[in-house]
Parts: structure tokens; C-alpha cells; sequence
């Protein structure tokens, strides 16, 4: 029978008492007749102690002779000690090996720099790593306040299919699956479901796992990421807008409350984190269109932007550098947006739409729109984009009986975990980050 | 602009006041010179009353031409009403229609009986039915509580791939998929993957869709299906089966405290759910036998229960009617269980795995086990299962560096769903079944 632990995290309930720690040796050095080893247990590390003459012969020949991610039962008392990196060490009393690594095979990932390519390819053992496992609890919690927000607000989870027989936006970039002699896709956004359920439940929203067979490899894509999608019957785009602004903010004042010392375990500017409260400027895409084209005249921008297509990358990072929060870019041309989006009455050249870009350059977190409600405009919106009408009969349903305005938006937690986390590559948002040249392990 | 509205599942706080209430048309009958339209909203339904006398000629006139399903913004004043449904009717004051149901294509689905083929090509519609959205809000409960339980005892989650190169336990039912010229498969779960987190993190659970290619045609079997996974670092299994009992004790009592309307709507008998609390009883596998072979002995069982072998419908079904909780099957024998399973050190020939039975005959919600932690052991039984050692050599890295014993199980959400709405069949568990024969909608 294992016996019941106390974990590094929660220490300083400890002060002063022995505890017993299950957990693995992250490092150790010596000094003379002191050994300090570094265990981990997945929630923090903290630094033992241990004197020649404080502990048994045998206890301190274990512990000179144990080897990186050894596995451990560690018992020992806490001293509080304010350089510790927790805030608290830990003198050692006992020390019990459960599998200890040999000499001949060492864990392969030491402290030295190791390539991307090396850790990737030891991503289950790369994750045990500080600074890996602080980014997988920081998404663990994005996560868990993403639906917090939702289902204390009176939204119902609907899961849309994974499995789907037609395709949202295009096929090129879909995965093919063989379903017993039928083609299908793996989804691409739940959107066209969740407006179903939406007009059945009123306000809803999916949670689950997206696939892109994108090509292309570039830092910002992964061929398989999460998606939190809010759909909200009788909602238009300026409600769309607050709920945007209030669902980010609720995220990350989550995360600094929760899980401030991972993030400070992977040295993320935390005084940039919160100041991203509610509201968040709202610029019309003619607006941003013009800042741009201001920018290029004052040399800031090396490419003059040209009206009428999406941001660049640079436009992008440019425009965002501009605000200390999230802003809300709305009203793009309709001819560059999807055929589901809601022509705005005072001009239906412009698309009731809104992308959120993130500050920092970190891009688009959020993509949403009101939706057509009128059968007619979107019999016709299917037709011209040359998407199958027979495929959207159902969705045309949703507009034949008792349709409504509705909105919603997606939101791809690997950007958010890169900009909350402060990441160059959105590979190590994830467990086991999904791109086009890794499916392994 | 859409102005603010109350919700029908809320009108108990507007009592004696005017609210407007957004929302669609379910039903409707006349009398004399009443009127009494049902309305729905997503969150529940409420009768209206509107006398000839009371209203507008125009909004007594709409009223009575409105069509089902027709999508409307209602005002009227909230009145307490015991024989109600909800406790509360609504005396009409105002009706403005957002897009009438025409008479020529009306809404497919009347009140009365319709075939389950019919119902599910509609699916996108059947899941406004009083029934189908209190199911689909159970659900959601069901799902919420099943992350917060987790969320708030110091797990932390981790989402696996759905993307794999390997299988976990055989190939015959997995969906292959192209990955840009590589083999891939759709996950059948994420044990493996989180083994590896649960070695970093401590404790981990995974919560996302996964795929069986199951040629078979039963009331209990989805090809796309749920499922949560938590896995813990130096747990055992006594420990994973007080978990378990914990585990689905709070989902129950979760929906009994949240959406007991909805199990009142769909008929559930609720004394039986008030019953799930910890402990449940314990069985060994070897008891649970002899109790089938007493059953058989004494005419309770058509056919006599084989030992060695896995139960039976009619097996497992007579078992678990013996019980008022949910009933752990613990120490199979080794043989019939799966490859990564450690043995009971009492007895090899056992193994230290449980599965739990939901009461009323509803089967297996629960797998588990305690993991083999010895890497010759493990190495073993891969190559004596003819499992590829190469696939998994990254699984076995988990016992080269640091190996503890640990735990974990899975959870088929949809099989609670079932079990917890008291459901006949588990198409109607999730928003978009996904079965042999059906992909649509
Ligand atoms: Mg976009
Ligand atoms: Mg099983």
C-alpha cells in the first residue's frame, strides 16, 4: 500500500513538520559533507538537504549514488528559507528508491541544451521538465476557466461531431477518413452543429478537438488543436463583442490568480497580463485599414497595406503592438469572409464579423460572426460560393423554422497558451503538439 | 438591437412583473376566446394565456395564426401558477414574430409519433423536443461535474492526441486516417499518452472524443463516444477504486442538485440516483462468479457463466440488480485482461484491475487498473500480446526512467448519460450519434 503524501505545492502547510514526498530527482549537487538534491513530485520541485552526519550512512551513500528521475519516497522536514525558489527546503530524514535509473541507460534529457527535434522525439520525458510541466498546468487551467465561464453563465456544452460528412470551408485542408465505405472529415470547426443546438438550448458552446491538414509549416499551426466554440441564439455582433472581451479577460485574471508561480516559473511579464481587463478597444477593419496605411507612409511598416484583404503577419504584429490589450477588429469587406456571415444592414458590403488579435504580435485568438438568418440569402451564399446545396439542407432547416440573429465565435486555446505563456511556437502549447512532419510519439 | 430578456427556467424571480422572454413557439390550443401557446426557450417551457379581451386585436390575431416553431420575442406578465409546470404562466401582453413558419413547408416534427430513423435524419431539429434538450442539459451537467471533480482535487489536465501512430489494444476497430502519407489511426483512448503526463505531473486527466470502428449494431455502442481518463502517479488500486466511487457519486449528485428539472421532464425515477453515494460494494471477480453460477443454479440464469471468461449481458445485468450502487468487479483473470495490467502480487494469475457496473442492468461505465510498472515485465508482455515492441518503446521509457506503480481509469460518458437519464439506447446521449450506419446530420 503507497502511504498518503503531502505535495511541494502545498508545503507551507507543513512548516516545521516532516512530510512524505512521492516524487522523482530532477538534479543534485554536492558540497563536501552536504548533498542537495532537487525533487520533483509534477506539482513544483523543492531542494533537499541532507549532512553526512544528519542522516543514516546508508540514506546518504542512496542519495550520493542516486541518478537523474530516479523515482523516490522522500521524507523529510520543511524548513521555510526565503531563497528558496518555493519558499520552502526540505531537511532530509529518509530517502526509500522505487526504480532507480541506471548508469548504463541514463535519462537522455539532461540540464545541458538539447535540439527541438531531440526533445520533441522525447516528448513524453521532455513534459517532466519545469519549465514544460508550468506550461501544461497554465493550459490545464486556460482550460478549465474557458468552461467555467461558459457553464456559470447558463451556456450548455453541446459536443458537435467529430466525424462529419461535409466540410465547413473548403476540402483541401480537411483529412479524409473512410467510414464504413462512406467518405467523411474530421471537423474543422463544430460551428454549423452548434447553431442547431443553439437555436434548441439558446446559448451554447462545444469544446473539443479540431483537425486542419494544413501544409504549410510555420510556428502559429498545428494539424490538430483544441477549440472552445460559444454559439448564442438572439445574440448580435456588438453582444458577440462583449461576450469576447469578457470571456478573454475572465481567462487570463484565471490564470494569474492560479497559476502565478508557473508563471513566473517560465518568466512571463505578468504586469502585461493584467491589464487585460474589459472593454477592449473595438477598431472597424476600415480604421485598422488606415492606421496601416499611415504606418507604411511613416516608415514603420516595410509593405503598404492594401485595402480589401486580410492582415499580414507583420500588419498584424504592428497593429497589435499599438494597444496594451486584445483588440477587436470588426466589419471586414464581405467579399474576403466566410458565406455564413450576416451583411451589416447599414452597408451589406461589410460582414458583422470580429477577429480578436492578441497583444504581442501573438495574432488572431478569436474569429467570430452574427450569422445569416434569412434563408434566401444563404440559399443564395451557398450557391455562388459553389459549396454542395444538398450538404446544407439541414442547415438551411435552422433558417426555415424559427430562425433567429445569432452569433458566435472560435477561440483556439494553443494561440491563447502561446500568448498567455509568451511562446515562440505553439508546439509546446500541447502534450503532443500534431504537424506535418509529427505524429510521433 | 436585441434587447435583454428574462429566461423561462428564471421566471420565478420576475414574479407579478413583465419580462420578455426570447424564444419559439412549441404548441398551442384555443378555447373560446382564449388562447394558450406554448412557449420554449432552450432553458424550459412556459404556457402564455391571452384573452380577446386582454391583448391587441393584432397580437390576439398573430397569436392565433402562429405556427410551430416559429421564433418570437413574447412580453407578458409573470404570474404563480401551482398546477404550471414550471409553477409560473404568462398573461400575453405582446407578441413580435421574428420569421413565421409558413403553413406550406411547416415544421417536420409534430407532437405526435414519429419513427426513430425520421427523428434522427432530424436530429438538428429533434433536440428542441422538451425530452431530447433536457437529455442534452443532463448531459452538459454530467460533463461539467465530471471536469470539476478532477479540476478541484489537484489534477491537472492533459489532452492526448487523437492522432496516433500506434494502437493500444489491437487494429481491427480503428479508423485509419492518411497523415501526409503516414499511417495514423483515430485514438481509442488516451491511457498510454497519459501515463507519460501522470509521470510528469503527478495527476492527470484526459477528456476528449474517441473512435471505434465497432461493425456491430447494439443499443450501447457509438463509433465517436467521450471519454474521461484520470491517471495517477503512485496510486494503487484500492486507491483507484475509492476514487472511482468518489468520482461518480459527485457526478450524480451533481445532476440531482442541478438539473432536477430536467430529470423530472424526461420521467427519471429519482430515488434511485439519491441512493449513489461512496462506498460501493467490492467484488472480486472470483465472488461474482460463483454469485452467477448460484443465479444459474437457482433458475435466475438461462445459461450457466463460464469461469475465466468476461460477463455476459444477462450476466451482468442479473449482477448488478442485486445491488442499489453501481458494483467494483476487481482481479480478473490476467488472461482475459489487457496486456499493460499489473498483476496482484498475492496472485499472478489475477489482475489488479476493476470495472464498475452501473445499477439497472446498464453495464460497464468504468475500466481500470493498476499499470504494470516493471520494464522486463512489460517488455514481455508486448511481445507475447505480438504488440510491435517498436511502437512502443517510448511507452516503455516510462518504466526505464523513474517507473512507480500507478493507476488510472476511463470513464464512457455516454454509457452515464444512459444510465443516469435511464435511457433505452445511447443515440440519444449526445447531440450527433455516430453509428454503423449513420454520419448524418
Ligand atoms: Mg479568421
Ligand atoms: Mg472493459
Amino acid at each position: 500500500q503507497v502511504p498518503a503524501a503531502a505535495t511541494i505545492s502545498t508545503l507551507g502547510q507543513y512548516d516545521g513538520q516532516s512530510v512524505t514526498l512521492h516524487g522523482w530527482l530532477y538534479n543534485s549537487r554536492e558540497s563536501g559533507k552536504l548533498i542537495f538534491p532537487i525533487f520533483r513530485d509534477g506539482t513544483g520541485t523543492v531542494q533537499g538537504v541532507a549532512h553526512v552526519k544528519s542522516v543514516s550512512p546508508e540514506v546518504f551513500d542512496t542519495l550520493k549514488n542516486l541518478t537523474q528521475e530516479s523515482s523516490v519516497i522522500v521524507t523529510g522536514k520543511v524548513r521555510a528559507d526565503k531563497r528558496a525558489p518555493g519558499g520552502y527546503e526540505l531537511d532530509i530524514e529518509n530517502v526509500q528508491v522505487i526504480q532507480r535509473v541506471p548508469e548504463s541507460d541514463p535519462y537522455p534529457i539532461t540540464p545541458k541544451e538539447h535540439g527541438v527535434d531531440f526533445l520533441m522525439e522525447r516528448r513524453h520525458l521532455w513534459i517532466r521538465s519545469p519549465r514544460q510541466s508550468a506550461i501544461l498546468r497554465i493550459r490545464a487551467e486556460i482550460m478549465r476557466a474557458a468552461a467555467e465561464y461558459f457553464d456559470s453563465n447558463g451556456f450548455v456544452r453541446t459536443d458537435p461531431p467529430i466525424l462529419t460528412p461535409a466540410a465547413c470551408e473548403g476540402t483541401s485542408t480537411l483529412f479524409p477518413v473512410d467510414y464504413f465505405g462512406d467518405p467523411a472529415f474530421l471537423t474543422q470547426s463544430g460551428q454549423l452543429y452548434i447553431e442547431s443546438t443553439a437555436l434548441a438550448l439558446g446559448k451554447v458552446y462545444s469544446f473539443g478537438p479540431t483537425f486542419r491538414a494544413e501544409k504549410s509549416k510555420t510556428r502559429r499551426h498545428l494539424t490538430e488543436f483544441w477549440m472552445v466554440e460559444p454559439e448564442v441564439a438572439f445574440m448580435d455582433l456588438d453582444g458577440l463583442m462583449t461576450l469576447a472581451e469578457n470571456y478573454i479577460s475572465h481567462i487570463v485574471q484565471s490564470v494569474l490568480k492560479n497559476r502565478r508561480s508557473e508563471l513566473e516559473v517560465i518568466g512571463r511579464d505578468i504586469a502585461r497580463l493584467e491589464a487585460i481587463t474589459p472593454p477592449f478597444p473595438r477598431l472597424r477593419y476600415d480604421e485598422a485599414a488606415k492606421m496601416l496605411q499611415q504606418a507604411h507612409a511613416d516608415g514603420h511598416l516595410e509593405n503598404p497595406f492594401e485595402y480589401g484583404n486580410d492582415f499580414g503577419s507583420p500588419d498584424e504584429t504592428w497593429l497589435t503592438q499599438q494597444f496594451e490589450k486584445p483588440v477587436m477588429v470588426h466589419r471586414y469587406p464581405a467579399a474576403v469572409k466566410a458565406f455564413y456571415m450576416e451583411p451589416d444592414p447599414q452597408d451589406p458590403t461589410y460582414a458583422l464579423c470580429v477577429d480578436v488579435l492578441a497583444p504581442e504580435g501573438y495574432g488572431e485568438v478569436i474569429g467570430g460572426s452574427q450569422r445569416v438568418a434569412s434563408y434566401e440569402l444563404l440559399k443564395s451564399r451557398i450557391e455562388s460560393h459553389d459549396l454542395p446545396l444538398e450538404s446544407f439542407q439541414w442547415y438551411l432547416d435552422l433558417r426555415r423554422y424559427g430562425s433567429v440573429p445569432h452569433s458566435g465565435f472560435g477561440m483556439g486555446i494553443e494561440r491563447v497558451v502561446a500568448w498567455i505563456c509568451g511562446l515562440d511556437h505553439v508546439r509546446e502549447t500541447i502534450p503532443f503538439a500534431r504537424t506535418l512532419h509529427r505524429i510521433y510519439p
